[in-house]
């Protein structure tokens, strides 16, 4: 069957930014240039233009702005994804392209054409009219001259088809602008009717094709047969902390005194040390009530002492007995409400976000497990199926049923816990294995709650599959953890990065990098000697800091060096648990430890701060440098104006020496130029020439994070 | 809103072999094994099954295979695209995936990894029963132990669980299936009531649950909650030719006695000939009559003689004034149908396929124009604007218009010329310059003929941007032109065949590459020498015999070694255009001459014939040389049973020598083989060892074909 219009003549494809052909949003933040770029083409030689149409949610009508011409059919348009403070631009918006033949186009390049191949009547005789200035013209890059000897006579004949196409753009526009158009096109054709052997040229600024007159007919295209690309891409637009973080985390029950349970005022009390460090999103860890039911003790014991505070991931009920308690309420030893709301008001006061941990499992003591049984898997002998990854037994937690006949109340109730505590104020979530839950459900919950709040920002605890971890992220899942923690080696390191900060997962997925966490950590910082295990959690943290534009670490665990793990299980060669871990008790931390790495912690954080080149990861990229001991990448700003070159020695032991070779245009630096390469870490400046320049690192020195200035 | 059903946990991705997220079919031809893959995955630790859904569209139910993992999500399942026979397979075929959570699988993996944790009781005393055999026992790979001192209590509960599965199993079953699979059920719980401290491993072959019982649950699956793709992904067979071709051209009015306009009687007479040299597509340019009107001389002169014959791609009427002819008539210099028959039957002899050039374009005295003005762009002045792609100037061919307002008149005359065509027999088309036609025409016209001719081939004759290349193979075009002929150094070969030999291209872009055409006698034959520009001619027809499982040439220039060009146009190094070109004028070419390369052309189309590793392009490997003359490269079939390795001396004047260094993983061969390369050009064999090994080659050896035995 023929389609209702075969007219249509111009594809559009390979349009970006997308994830899955428009099946689910590609991700960019207030204020962000938002560039879209696609192969538009039709058939023939005739000339091709398109616009970008372009719209947030709550915009009826497109906004429209026109695309150019790269190279090869390839095109791009760019607009503004609202101003940075703008929330009302926050949420979706959706984008789609619209081309057509311009034949006015091709017309008007035809004729520079035409002209430029008349003949040149008593050349020999006069070599100073108009005729010669016009036959000798430059024509525009890529523009054959006609033929010399081709006729004149065409010209008249080209200006009344132009004559025509002016009129038709008439018939298209605003009274006033009609009028002008309609006055050229006679103008062209009383031109025409002169029959002249030789034509001046009426495309210059005072002829009857001027540059306005041309903007004019522009102005109104013929778009009958204009293409419209079926698909209206969505495009996701965060606030700005979506893409630019520094997360700290702590435990509450550690914030106060030694031998004292801490408590929500506690942590209130540091969060001017923590807004002074450089953060600006202070994560807890679960703050519910923790189940008595198989409650586990220090070292993750399975047979606790009656003193034990047990994990704060098995939520149950406020006290024995209690029918209250779950998602929506509070560790009483921790506080109340009041306490709760003071701790985000001390934390908005110094511009942090406090992020919640929500993790959707349940104590065999959590309300719910009474209340609706049908979100519980159940066995035949009745009991309710605890979580296990076998061997692994977890026997003070029982899973959700997302198979649950109920699934539509389970549902609700997830998103009322989310919902409660944004009512509260809290707009980040640290969501606890959303890969254990299923998909359907993150892509409902995540859009409606961010129908009404679009500032809320949720970051995946998924360590999982690649496939599974995108797959969230491509769900709504604002940033996610990553495999950083596991990526210790040259190469590791480069091939990951430059997986995650490039489309296609660029696109969609938002690194989080964690040198360390409460569950993680890396055999790399279980080092006995200071020197060394001291150069190691420095080296992390500052690949943390510079590689991504989020990061977050497990604190005070990692300023004070924390690496004491417990013993391997059999068969494995090293355990990635704490030795007496948070997750089971409390912890008494020495935050005036001379060895606390928090000053660099503070310089690095400002050092993000100070320099925009961070802030970002689609700009990574990493340079040559022939020693596998030394890792050398740079971050710009689009516009150049910063940027940062960063050298980290990724030997622990031994100083590590070698020329590097900058890859010049990535710094958009001549080949030849000498600049001045500024260590932020040291304020050591030296001045470098071309590509090759030579760097040697310490253990101790570590890392340049140099600002070049040319 | 919630979907309808928020149960389906399964995710499928990033399915192959698919083109833009399948708006067009992927192409194949009969007798392949079509492999699709996907990411297939859901949350949590459950296992995952899933199916492959394929139909030919003839046939109304859906055909079912299961997928199998390959690893990391990846999975992959097979299924024949017909026999290489069954013409009732061709054409359009739809493919989809369904996955579900296999909860059946998830706890047989979970039963095994209990039974092999139970306790092991009187293990010192004895040795030789069968619960020391089952707790020693090997677990699949991957698959932890539980950890010892596991409760064995678990195993009654979970046979009871498993029971569950089966009596779930037979509630979807056939009768008979229904009451093995309750009688299984039934027995698995008369076991768990048993209460033994130690289990017996039930899924051996004699257990409860055998193999055969494992596999009558899994025949019935749980469908209640799968997924099922939302696309039905086309996929195109054609037949065996689409993939593998040997195409010959020639111009029938030189194929007569010298001094006479040559007839279709006279290309029935070579058709022996041309089938002996081993090629299966005889094509003609157009052979339709030619235009009086502007009507081309010798060498594209603008003013030609009265005997002068004219360009067959300005396709007119019958004679001077009559009204009829076109591009359903036939040139009466040529003949008549009767002879057009005959034709058709000498190449259907010789098992050739007879291939017609199809212009859609007019001479000036072509009768649609009089008949159709509504099909031609009409000027102001009332005259029919002429092709020209300025500064060129094609004054005796009128362009159709697709901006017609009586487009569908346009298009159903279109179709109807091939179909004219296709009721006489012809099943090969090629297409003259079809991006000068709308894309929309095109996809319409192509599936309509293909409904009725599915075996019908059309070969796309477009030179021009990629973007529009790729744009016609995917609306329909079972072959393209490429860039071949301008793509003359090791790295431009290498990395052009590589973009289109390998996906995304690959899916939708058949290559068939030519040395020469008509219009293109590129610059590198233009040479004086004869054994140079022998060496020439050989080297390149050894490239597109090797490299490209469709290629053609046009003879008998190409045999012959026709390097003569017309002058350069002012300010170019070169032309392309033949020098007496029989694009405009009858030529004599002298088969006999000793310089024929037509015996080596004869025994490049039998070493394809016999060599099925050369009759398809997926498997092109490319081989390191440390020579910038020299290019190596292999085919092999899928099940390697036939592999070629070419080495091609590109250096037409010097001797060429170097160490070869081959993948040998892609030869399927161990790192140390010892194996025989024979040359299939010469006879000559040798005994290589491993990757390295010593060539040379002299312009008059010009290549290797290596066929490899081990």
């Amino acid at each position: 069957m023929k389609p209702s219009e075969g007219r249509k003549r111009i594809l559009i494809e390979e349009i970006q930014p997308t994830v899955d052909y428009g099946r689910y949003p590609a991700k960019r933040v207030l204020g962000d240039t938002i560039t879209v770029t696609a192969a538009i083409f039709g058939d023939g030689h005739d000339h091709v233009a398109a616009r970008l149409l372009y719209r947030h949610h709550a915009q009826r009508k497109w906004n429209s702005v026109p695309f150019r011409e790269i190279n090869n059919d390839r095109w791009f348009a760019t607009f503004p994804a609202g101003s940075p403070d703008d929330a009302a631009r926050l949420g979706l918006w959706r984008f789609t392209i619209e081309a057509w033949v311009d034949h006015f186009d091709t017309w008007v390049h035809d004729l520079v054409k035409r002209l430029a191949a008349q003949p040149v009547p008593g050349l020999a005789e006069d070599q100073t009219g108009s005729v010669l200035r016009l036959s000798e013209r430059s024509l525009p890059a890529g523009v054959e001259r006609m033929p010399a000897g081709d006729s004149g006579q065409d010209i008249p004949l080209a200006f009344r088809i132009g004559a025509n196409h002016i009129d038709a753009a008439a018939s298209r526009a605003k009274a006033a602008d009609a009028r002008k158009l309609t006055a050229a096109a006679a103008a062209l054709r009383a031109l025409a009717d002169q029959n002249l052997p030789v034509y001046d040229d009426p495309l210059t600024p005072e002829g009857i094709l001027n540059p306005s007159l041309i903007a004019l007919v522009e102005k109104y295209p013929d778009l009958a047969f204009a293409t419209k690309h079926p698909i209206e891409f969505p495009l996701w637009i965060d606030r700005e902390r979506a893409r630019f973080s520094s997360w700290y985390e702590l435990f509450p029950r550690s914030a106060g005194p030694a031998g004292q349970h801490g408590t929500l005022r506690d942590v209130a009390a540091r969060v001017p040390e923590i807004a002074a460090m450089g953060f600006d999103v202070l994560y807890l860890p679960p703050i519910h009530p923790i189940g008595d039911a198989f409650r586990k003790g220090k070292n993750n014991s399975v047979t606790p002492q009656p003193d034990d505070v047990g994990s704060p991931w098995a939520i149950g009920n406020m006290h024995t007995g209690s029918p209250e308690g779950g998602h929506t309420s509070i560790l009483p030893a921790l506080g109340g409400f009041s306490d709760f709301d003071d701790l985000l008001n001390a934390t908005r006061a110094h511009h942090l976000d406090l992020a919640l941990d929500i993790a959707f499992q349940c104590s065999p003591d959590h309300p719910w497990v009474a209340q609706h049984p049908a979100w519980f898997n159940h066995r035949p002998d009745g009991t309710i199926q605890y979580a296990e990854n076998p061997p692994k037994k977890y026997q003070d937690i029982y899973p959700l049923n997302f198979e649950s006949t109920d699934w539509r109340g389970l549902w609700d109730a997830l998103y009322g816990v989310f919902m409660f505590w944004i009512k509260r104020g809290v707009r980040i979530f640290r969501v606890d294995n959303p890969h254990t839950k299923a998909f359907p459900f993150w892509e409902w919950c995540i859009a409606k709650i961010q129908r009404s709040a679009p500032d809320t920002i949720f970051l995946a605890e998924a360590f999982t599959r690649p496939h599974v971890m995108y797959a969230l992220a491509k769900r709504g899942f604002t940033q996610s953890y990553t495999y950083f923690t596991w990526r210790t080696t040259k190469s590791e390191l480069q091939s990951y990065f430059e997986e995650i900060c490039n489309p296609p997962v660029s696109e969609f997925f938002r690194p989080n990098i964690w040198p360390n966490t409460p569950d993680i950590l890396h055999a790399q910082f279980q080092v006995e000697d200071l020197a060394q295990r001291s150069a190691v959690f420095r080296q992390r943290i500052i690949l943390a800091t510079t590689l991504s534009a989020n990061y977050g670490i497990y604190g005070p665990a990692y300023e004070l060096l924390e690496g004491r793990a417990t013993k391997p299980a059999p068969g494995k060669t090293s355990s990635e648990e704490y030795l007496d871990s948070e997750k089971y008790q409390i912890r008494n931390w020495d935050r005036s430890s001379p060895g606390s790495i928090a000053p660099l912690i503070t310089r690095l954080n400002h050092i993000r701060r100070d320099n925009p080149a961070l802030q970002r990861n689609e700009n990574l990229h990493f340079h040559a440098i022939p020693n596998d001991s030394l890792l050398v990448y740079s971050k710009s700003t689009g516009d150049h104006t910063n940027t940062i070159l960063t050298v980290v020695n990724l030997d622990p032991l031994n100083t590590q020496s070698s020329m590097v070779e900058l890859a010049m245009d990535k710094l958009n630096l001549p080949w030849d130029a000498t600049y001045t390469v500024e260590d932020l870490l040291t304020q050591a400046q030296y001045t470098w020439h071309g590509p090759s320049n030579y760097v040697s690192l310490s253990p101790a020195a570590t890392a340049h994070i140099f600002r070049i200035t040319s």
